[in-house]
């Protein structure tokens, strides 16, 4: 878990003062680096509805590091324990519903209020308690990407081509990503990786966010509309696939950014082995199958409207759910931060989830 | 082959003096409804190039019109035979390598020069011949769409809803289209026939275009970008689906619009019938396979920054061809104007061309 940092953005971090967040704020990349500062429930509530920070494992941080930071406000502001804990518990809840899908937010919001229950102190001792829990859910994070990165390595050669859809590298994360965590680590290795970034529509975060971070970091990506993958199985053929995931149910099946079932029908269809690499945080053992992740919808005005001019009839009906769900049969691998499960996945997701919970009660790290 | 107009656009026709072309701007669609008028080979060719007029047909129906007319107006202004030849040949050159993948342009194409050359009369009576054979490729055409739409109408039942990919509608030939023919026709017939539209990057024929054509028609129509098939596919499949093509070699493999082909393999995986819907003209029995047709590659700028905002890096590669090859294994069924031709393609599909050029050399129609 070692090796030089590769060159990769910084997503996320704390305002000077400590009292709020400073996000990079992703709707304006590639066109240009913005940052922005989030101070209120409502700033932290449109920047993950906006998708100005985005990716599983990066909201559930916002949500962490801006509920702490408003906790921190309100103990300035002379907010005493009992209005704390209720303020704490609102902001809780609006930001649980701020994005339905990805199981990380509920995670990360659950542990912050783990800190409430258990903390018997004053305002002051609970806001840096949470302080404290955002800190510690990101360099998890950090940590989990990193391994992730470590383990997924290994099934990479230098000279293979991976083709990646929507963005699940640093961006999405608090460290070095997930999908896109191996190609860093083995491109510190000193192996050369190529990459394939699906464009994904509607919001485009892999023409504009995987492209971006990874020619940042020197790494040959080649940019393709979601529809042209098929184009290029049938050519010139990628090694290996590598996505994110929002939610993983308990038997293995997949939500992840719309795009990435017919992805990986189309691999299997030319024989291409796909994997999905997420921390234990994004499993959902209460979700059986993939048919009890719910799928948020978007609006319709992103496909008919998305880059200004109408591209759509005002009047006709739009299909715009923002995730899709890739069936376990169809998946190779689950790579976490505890190493590459194999299917049937059932025992093994839930040894892994079972692990991470003891490390974080023992204090234990991995 | 008879029943009311479908309510559906003109696309091309000649301007009142016939010494040029008026043209339905397919680029402005669906914010404005604009008619461009095309005067020299440059505006017809640059038409052709942009996509102002676009489908495998209607381009081979601009091409012939456009020479007629300006052998039309050499012939006002006062060139002689010889000459006449000459800048025929020339503008037969251009416009032929205007675009690389559909074989109807060049089908036309030779169409006119072969009226060139069986033709013995003034420069006058050339122009004429000319103007007759485009105005005859036209009528062709509209028939048939025609009949492909009433062969391909016995497929589609009552509340159907069919799948389509960029746009093999009215817009893309001079009749009621290849795709959406059955569409119109069973409508005709007074079934109810919902479509999803397939957005259909990156220049988005499916939502700008088959979305407003279909809605323009009355007939429910839902747009969805290329990556949601999958979702669409395994939460509430279509019943069929219909494409046009560009061009489709000997053995039946079938080159159309960029993203056909994923759409033809998860079709397959959910057990859902592709057909391909064109003319016999769109049939090259010179490409024995679909790895004898050649496919253009579009310019990176149509995916970087196709709406104004720059959506990918300017530093990043692009992979971006505007066509892909469906192998004939995944295709249920291919539908000319002479009926459903069914795997194994090559006889029958052989048959149809004889049959097409025997009906043009006798002069009988179907």
């Amino acid at each position: 878990m070692t090796g030089p940092a590769p060159h990769t953005p910084e997503t996320i971090r704390w305002t000077e003062d400590g009292l709020g967040l400073r996000i990079l704020d992703q709707t304006c990349l590639p066109g240009a680096r913005v940052e922005l500062e989030l101070r209120t429930v409502e700033e932290v509530e449109e920047a993950i509805q906006s998708l100005r920070v985005r990716g599983a494992p990066l909201i559930g941080i916002t949500a962490a590091m801006g509920i702490a930071a408003l906790a921190r406000r309100a103990v300035q502001a002379g907010v005493g324990r009992e209005e704390l804990d209720r303020r704490v518990e609102g902001w809780c809840e609006r930001l649980e519903r701020a994005r339905p899908t990805a199981i990380n937010l509920r995670w990360a919001i659950e542990r912050l209020r783990g800190v409430r229950t258990a903390d018997r102190g004053d305002a002051g001792a609970l806001a840096e308690g949470l302080a404290a829990e955002a800190d510690e859910i990101h360099a998890e994070d950090r940590r989990m990407c990193r391994a992730i990165g470590e383990h997924a390595a290994d099934l990479l050669e230098d000279g293979d081509a991976v083709i990646t859809h929507c963005n699940a590298g640093a961006l999405a994360t608090g460290g070095i990503g997930t999908a896109l965590a191996p190609i860093y680590v083995a491109t510190e290795r000193g192996r050369t990786i190529r990459v394939y970034a699906d464009e994904t529509r509607p919001l485009l975060q892999g023409s504009r966010l995987t492209a971006w971070e990874l020619s940042q970091a020197g790494i040959d990506v080649t940019v393709l509309a979601d529809n042209m993958a098929g184009a290029l199985f049938a050519t010139d053929p990628p090694d290996i696939v590598f996505v994110g995931s929002d939610r993983i149910a308990a038997n293995g099946d997949v939500a992840n950014k719309i795009g990435t079932y017919p992805l990986a029908v189309i691999a299997k269809h030319h024989g291409v082995l796909f994997y999905v690499l997420a921390p234990t945080s994004t499993v959902d053992l209460d979700a059986a199958t993939g048919d009890d992740i719910p799928i948020e919808h978007r609006s319709p005005d992103e496909l008919r409207r998305g880059f200004g001019p109408l591209t759509a009839p005002e009047e006709v009906a739009i299909y715009s759910p923002a995730f899709d769900i890739t069936p376990a049969e169809l998946v190779a691998g689950i790579v976490t931060e505890w190493g590459i499960h194999r299917p049937p996945y059932g025992e093994s997701l839930a040894d892994a989830v079972a692990k991470a919970q003891e490390v974080r009660r023992t204090g234990t790290t991995s």
